[in-house]
């Protein structure tokens, strides 16, 4: 048996065409369409690329994007400012500043200043405590993308197991606490975690989330489970040429896919699908402060 | 073998003991001791006796209490109020406000109104945030107390497998939460996880926090295990004579203690923890409140 491939590129595509469809509706109550800003200090050319992408696809579903660009020398003070004009601007939804900030920037103090119902990246204290509590509110992005993912693939995760590797705020704690929220039973592995593959061996859902290389091997995966890889790690690919290099996932792709039920590739996985939860989130923000209803299981 | 009792009871009046003489330590810098305000809504009996328990023991620790009492007609925005006058006096370092609220009253307005800093009871949207992204703050007070009795047992909990069973707001998430702090690797378990038993013999910390009279049974626990049984439930003891009721927790203490390492009774276990977490939250809340630093390991 071959595991099935889980085509995020496609998931993401089609969360993008119902956040379109959604925001479309919106207008007509709002009298605008929603709207995503995002912010960037500095010129990292990474970062870049993201918030280039982040801007296309927004504009593609039919949203408003404003990009602010300033230079990596930005004053801390500069920049809350920035923040704190995008929250008192009503015609802005979703507020996203693009890491990493500049060594001389607290981001921390720059995160807790985003309003919390403008958070589409559901990193403020608030977004945080609100998945804790079961609230509504913004859930972080990557982590969403995981569950829907999964859902996809199996349909109900209710009382499946699941074993998160990594304990990271943007990833790895969000993750368990979303598909706890799904009626998953969910554990939280780490580096501190005392025979990690046995424990694996254990699950019907793998997250691995911690940025090794190919670190979950074909013998840690149950045969049928479902291996969501969070990982996006550059290796040198010699084969390819000298100097060459390529992307793999946090688990070993080519050994896991002989025997488990649905994996994610890297890339294609769960990478395309973080932008799509956030102009979902978008979407919900815009929803949930002008208290408009969206379409049944938006 | 047989299993060694944690005493809750000896660990909290160490911990009482430990609040008061920070708090004598604080009345120096702050030229006040810490202040802990109760807000009792209503008559209900057993919450009446909290709070006066509270009360004496905020008192015994050599802190200031304050009880306000209110009829259970009391309406929402009076308790409002009531919060928003503690919030702004100064010289209160802890509100607590006890639950159950008349029905009339959003207890969930009323806890959102309470000012993070002043958030002893740990429940705040905030204060659960903070929890998640690993930031100080305060702590709820249940699940404190479950970590603390459990590095007395056992030392380090690094690296240990942890299981909770329940997934409540009040105790199964921010209990999973600070064991993960703590490094153990953890996994919330709830109705319906599948092969309850299976899961709970894996764990070398067991916590049942459900609510059901003797639901964990002696052969569900691994050898050696540390059992902390947050459930208090009273049951029928007609063995005691007619009508009788004795308390008792989520595991079945009979069944257990035989080959358990550790495991606390009910009553005198995790119960007497909470008040005294509650009294050093106080502590902190007036220490972060002023800046002042507390003793190492406080």
């Amino acid at each position: 048996m071959s595991a099935e491939l889980i085509d995020g590129k496609a998931v993401a595509a089609e969360i993008d065409a119902r956040a379109a469809e959604a925001a479309a509706g919106l207008a007509k109550s709002l009298g605008r369409v929603p709207c995503l800003a995002v912010v960037l200090i500095g010129d990292d050319p990474a970062s870049d690329v993201y918030v280039r992408n982040k801007g296309l696809r927004t504009q593609a579903a039919g949203m408003r994007s404003i990009e602010i660009r300033k230079p990596a020398d930005t004053s801390e003070a500069d920049v809350l400012e920035i923040v704190a004009g995008l929250n008192a601007d009503d015609g802005v939804d979703g507020i996203l500043v693009q890491m990493p900030l500049p060594d001389h920037i607290d981001a921390n103090r720059v995160i807790g200043a985003i309003h919390p119902d403008k958070d589409v990246d559901g990193l403020t204290e608030a977004s945080a405590g609100r998945l804790v509590l079961g609230k509504p509110g913004l859930r972080p992005c990557t982590p969403s993308g995981c569950v829907l993912l999964a859902e996809r693939a199996m349909g109900d995760v209710s009382g499946k197991s699941v074993v998160v590797i990594g304990r990271s705020i943007l990833v790895g704690k969000p993750t368990a606490l979303l598909f706890l929220e799904k009626n998953a039973t969910v554990t939280i592995a780490h580096s501190r975690t005392k025979d990690l593959p046995a424990l694996v061996r254990t699950a019907d859902i793998v997250v691995p989330a911690v940025g090794r290389p190919e670190m979950v091997r074909g013998d840690w995966v149950k045969p049928g489970a479902c291996v969501l890889d969070v990982g996006i790690n550059r290796i040198p690919a010699p084969e390819r040429g000298e100097g060459k290099t390529r992307l793999v996932g946090d688990a070993a792709f080519d050994e896991i896919v002989k025997h488990a039920g649905w994996i994610t590739p890297v890339p294609g996985g769960i990478g395309p699908m973080t932008i799509a939860m956030l102009l979902r989130n978008t979407v919900i923000a815009a929803a949930l402060r002008h208290s408009v209803e969206l379409p049944d299981g938006f």
